[in-house]
């Protein structure tokens, strides 16, 4: 048995031509572990959007129906090439209903129910997933599923990271996301302190409405003054980055290192002893990370990803988190959607350009059956 | 019992001023652990010149006997701000004889000898100096001790960290330095390969000719390709980085994610699996760090700096690595100097001029009492 129907496919050729549509695709039978979810909706993340988008040049591509057309600039065309004339698939994670198991017992399971899945090809009617990274949603709606893994996950995984490095307070950049609004409640919840940045004032109205105690605001002409406070009050010399490019990092670095000198007696030209450590973990910013010599020698910056993280940590931490995640899916977990848009619709002009912005609280729900 | 002697201060006031200037001060009786130690040699090293000399426009700086005043321009004025109005010694390492001692035994032991030491006020004619840190010279001269500490520790400290990491293999940017020879000779006797990036064509045969098997040039135009291939030949996903600015720690990183992602049997947005570990020991480029968003999220870089390893390393391997020193004093770790200059030759313009410039083999030596 195979089953047929729409997906979403990205291409990017050598010229920097960038080709995102829709075709008509055969999923075959699911094997061993695999189960074949009919998929009612999937969140467009900003991970999303780096295969998806990426840096292409959306104001002037080509759009018709089901596909866009669209031309990547130097240097992101030449920094991709290892994609070069790759069809892809697109779409982290969904939620949807198992139609058609593997023989596993784990894949059987699954059958006939309605499960948060990770495929990597969410963006489809029909996608294949591997069972043992599949959470069964019980009584809950596709809609509350969709966003189950990603955002939840990851948050969990800053906590769980913190709690490994000896870290009890941790610095959150963008932290008005999804994604921050899940790791203020978290971080009540686990007894971490927590800084968060935002760029807005209603997004310090936001958080505070949330109970976090320290949000300071990246607009204000204090900025760098209230961020001292902040780290002062909580000794966050950790922290997470979903910006990137720029100096959001730096600015963290700084502020640590400026905490830390005035607490010391005598002057080093080293600058202080204390250790900070910063992750990056997003590109919500594609240009380059400006690191300036102003925090001596005793900082570490990483790459963070879920992934890499969650085999580090283990099968055990894996399961506790995931079920912490389904507990609490309506609450500290839920997410929220600005616009559900079938696939056709996710490839026009208007919605592109609206969710590539990826502005705080506007995420899109593809339903791929709408 | 007091001595008076000659010592260098450099101040730099909240206006942007440096001053650096030789003083006669009376240096006190050594207490406890403490040698007087009369310095006969102290070298100028990169790291003397974050507090000698920093960013301050020395072209246009007045000179005096004895004496410069220059300005520090921003940011780099502002971004000393913890040391603004002190007047600070400077000269991290030297040589000389123990004149006086403290009442521990360990000092007593070091009386009458001559001994390498990490003073920090090394640009002095006395000096106390902690007889834990002293290395005894045995016969060897001061001129061969004076740089006894910083270089060959530091080089060593590499070694010994890429073991405790368990890499085989680093990458050393600037690798024709003096530090960067000793470290060629040190790989060779750890059994480390050793990728020495250099910038120049005879710094290629200086490296070669002292048996480095992987010397890639950066100003060779296929200098990306000539890395990747030291890369893949050494797996070498590990490196040290002295130059701390622009983008030679970017480089590094992308040609090491090429590599990995030239054996990857499929695509992934994320980039390689392949962790990238990189550390900034020094700043011969002030100006900032750029990491372009082209090595996916394995890679984590870090400051480095000498005395947090040793502490991190424990003592046991301390003195292990100073034995190593002192039993290769004149041969591993040989240093050599283009110039002998006195406290007040240290300061006048052609002098300062040319050290700043931190020029690869063209090292100044501080002979106090010439």
């Amino acid at each position: 048995m195979s089953t047929t129907g729409k997906q979403l496919f990205t291409t990017l050729e050598a010229d920097g031509t960038l080709t995102v549509e829709i075709e008509e695709v055969t999923v075959p039978e699911p094997k061993g572990n695999q189960v074949l979810v009919k998929m009612e909706a999937a969140p467009i993340n900003p991970s999303d959007l780096a295969i998806l988008t990426g840096a292409a040049d959306l104001e002037n591509a080509e759009y018709t129906a089901g596909k866009y057309v669209a031309n990547m600039p130097e240097p992101f065309n030449s920094g991709s090439k290892a994609r070069h004339g790759q069809k892809l698939p697109a779409g982290n994670e969904g939620a949807g209903t198992v139609v058609a198991t593997g023989d596993s017992d784990m894949a059987k399971a699954l059958d006939g129910q309605r499960v948060a899945c990770v495929p990597g090809s969410a963006y489809s009617q029909y996608c294949l997933a591997d069972a043992a990274m599949c959470l069964p949603l019980g009584d809950h709606s596709a809609e509350d599923g969709a966003s189950a893994f990603v955002n939840p996950m990851t948050a969990l995984g800053f906590a769980e990271n913190a709690k490994m490095d000896g870290a009890k307070a941790m610095v959150h950049t963008a932290a008005a996301s999804n994604l921050g609004q899940m790791l203020v409640k978290i971080c009540q919840e686990d007894g971490l302190e927590l800084v968060n940045i935002v760029r807005k004032a209603e997004h310090v109205d936001l958080l505070k409405g949330l109970g976090a105690k320290y949000v300071v605001n990246s607009s204000d002409d204090d900025f760098m003054d209230q961020l001292r406070k902040a780290i002062d009050a909580t000794d966050a010399f950790y922290g997470f980055d979903p910006i990137g490019g720029g100096k959001a990092t730096d600015n963290v670095f700084k502020a640590m290192e400026q905490v830390a000198v005035s607490k010391m007696t005598e002057y080093s030209r080293y600058g202080s002893n204390q250790q900070k450590r910063m992750f990056i973990y997003g590109r919500l910013d594609m240009g380059p990370t400006i690191l300036t010599p102003s925090y001596g020698f005793g900082w570490t910056l990483s790459g963070w990803l879920l992934t890499p993280f969650l085999q580090q940590a283990g099968m055990e931490t894996m399961m506790r988190m995931r079920q912490r995640v389904l507990d609490n899916l309506t609450t500290t977990f839920a997410s929220s959607y600005k616009r559900k848009v079938n696939l056709e619709e996710m490839l026009t002009k208007d919605a592109v350009l609206d969710y590539r912005a990826m502005k705080t609280g506007e995420k899109y729900l593809v339903t791929p059956w709408s």
